[in-house]
């Protein structure tokens, strides 16, 4: 059974849930026999490189279970992209604590500092264990069937829908509501998991695996309208023309980068008042309304799919296992073993690492602006139950009795 | 006691409760001896002209509870705002249908339209019950302590504020949220409502009761930022300048307006990005994010206020004992009687009608960028429970072994 120190952190954006894995981990170090300190790194792999850590292993199980309850990273997190300078400093810090697991919560760049970090320990010969506990709302990891995180944000997506639907039937017109997604359109095509009559909304959904074409959607758009007399639409902020050109960029004068290179999709109404626009000028549809779900969709205080949090927690817990009991490295996933079942296993580092999953064919109908029942069968597991029972007027009209 | 057939619709916004107070009214109507029909209108007054009417008399039980639970107007709404004519015509459609009692569920618009079509009644001398039942999430009907719609909207907003300060707090910078409210501060001041410590956000709070100087919101904002290392930020969309004319209309090209003048504020994202626009260009901070909340503030399935969701029930339920059993006109008003309890009670149409309410004084901090803690105790209350609570890593820092 591997001992010593244990330090974990936690990178890129923030889930729901994030923090399960984190109190998951904690807890799983600390029962292992041997273990001695469990540390925390401020900020991701920054806090490590800034040796700015914490001591967990002082943390009450109480203050524990509140911080699991908790959305967003509460170690803090970090947009750094290690490079193997960087990593080197990791592996110092790591060891100058005698740090021997180093526990990273994050997507799949996370997944590749990890990998290096453990690369360095080998050619070292200094016994460090590094595992990759994934967590991603844009469910866009390998291998994983689905990513902790992604079911609370579906279902905060999926809430929102069902009631912006019930709100454009009372007050008729086209809603367009963006959400967050940059390569992976799961979490747009989640606005789908709600629906239950044939004509509930959102009617249209585009996601970045498509081209978007702005003249399709405007006919989409108004085929919906004169059909129904009313349209609710799920965009991903991601989505993109023919030459993989983001639509937003298209538009904006001043483009905001981070430092993986990313243009900066969330964080600004332009493309919902783009598409707004757009449906303005080439319809006569006069209610038209535009919404960017913004960070809501990750961090929503009491939004939790209970699959979601009890997942997040397994993985914390498996991750200490494989490296300590196990005493092997890797990054954990959740492969789906029935329907709905779900199974913990860890697969080696180079498997995830800067590797990014989009939705399959088989998600998305042939026109492209909806997404299958195969979907929704794969989706609303993970968001759960919770949601509650709705219902329409279904009384009979009433004969006129004027002109 | 008062016989005949009832109609009921619904005005203006809706709200994630209107439909309990439907709910509330035609259970109540059901059960009143002597009473008829109990007939809907689709789409508020517009259904009533349009002759546009259900039979509610024949909706199940079952049904109408799983309307309740549902958010947003079940019956449609409307925009319209009817003249001298169109309450004319009002009056002769319930004229035709028998109706004795009619119930509008709305803002103050639709006391308005309640108050008109009663006096047309009595200068015709015919017995007509008009009954305006209070909503809207704006929370700025006069004599109201409270409106239904309002508590559970601020709990949405209380729950992302949660959220997004946690998000924050993880990946520091400024976070800008616009929340809606054209006059009545009301729903963005209940952004503080799940503030727990000191350093939690939001830091800042602009309300429509103030003038909004941008000079001051850039000093502010740096102020928090260089004291805290970050900065949660709640606007109104109804901010203005000291001419009273709002700061979206400032920015904005083409500015759409609805049937009783106002100038569209929702379904646009231009005010967060101008605000984070203002940041970026005047400070040098690096990180600046901006959201609009948008509609889904009002129709969010499944945030709901359980002190909201009670009294709008029991608003629908006395209005229609006002009516039939003590053959009053009126609008029903909720008062508070205790911390917390309330009443409800009923007042003359001219009292309410198009009158707007604002935030008291005493809830805005002399600064004008905050509010005060009269105004916390006002509002935790119609919040109600259910809102998680969180945690936040306390474990002490470790020594530096490192330089």
């Amino acid at each position: 059974m591997l001992q010593g120190n244990v330090l974990i952190a936690q990178g890129g954006g923030p889930t729901a849930v994030i923090n399960q894995s984190l109190v998951g981990a904690v807890l799983a170090a600390r029962a292992i026999p041997g273990v001695g300190k469990v540390f925390g790194a401020r900020h991701g792999v920054r806090g490590i490189v800034d040796e700015d850590l914490v001591d967990l292993t002082m943390e009450t199980q109480t203050n524990l279970e509140a911080i699991a309850r908790t959305p967003c990273s509460a170690l803090g997190s970090t947009r750094d992209k290690p490079d193997a300078d960087y990593c080197k400093r990791i592996f110092e810090v790591l060891k100058a604590h005698d740090v021997r697991s180093f526990f990273y919560i994050g997507g799949n760049d996370s997944s590749d500092v990890a990998r290096i970090v453990s690369d360095d320990a080998k050619a070292e010969g200094f016994p460090l264990r590094c595992v990759h506990i994934p967590k991603t709302i844009d469910n866009d990891l390998v291998i994983n069937d689905h990513t902790p995180g992604f079911g609370s944000a579906a279902k905060f997506v999926a809430s929102a829908f069902a009631g912006v639907d019930h709100d454009n039937r009372a007050l008729p017109g086209v809603y367009i509501g963006v959400v967050m997604g940059r390569h992976a359109g799961f979490l747009t095509a989640a606005s789908a998991a709600a629906r239950i009559e044939p004509d509930d909304g959102p009617h249209l959904i585009y996601l970045p695996e498509r081209t978007f074409d702005a003249d399709a959607f405007v006919a989409d758009v108004s085929r919906i309208f004169a059909s129904l007399g009313r349209c609710v639409v799920a965009v991903s902020e991601g989505v993109h023309d023919a030459d993989g050109t983001p639509i937003l960029t298209k538009l904006s004068e001043t483009v905001e980068k981070d430092a993986h290179g990313n243009v900066q999709l969330s964080g600004t109404g332009a493309l919902a008042d783009l598409l707004v626009g757009e449906i303005k000028a080439k319809t006569d549809i006069k209610r038209v309304r535009g919404d960017t779900f913004g960070y809501l969709q990750r961090s929503f205080l009491g939004c939790v799919s209970e699959t979601d949090a009890a997942e997040a927690r397994a993985v914390g817990e498996a991750a200490v296992r494989f490296a300590h009991v196990e005493d092997r490295d890797g990054s954990v996933v959740i492969k789906r073993t029935g329907d709905y079942a779900a199974a913990i296993d860890m697969v080696d580092l180079h498997e995830i690492a800067a590797k990014t999953k989009v939705m399959d064919d088989a998600f998305i109908t042939e026109a492209g602006n909806d997404v299958t029942g195969a979907f929704l069968s794969y989706v609303r597991p993970l968001i759960g139950g919770g949601l509650p029972a709705v219902g329409r007027v279904r009384a009979p009209a009433v004969p006129k009795r004027l002109g």
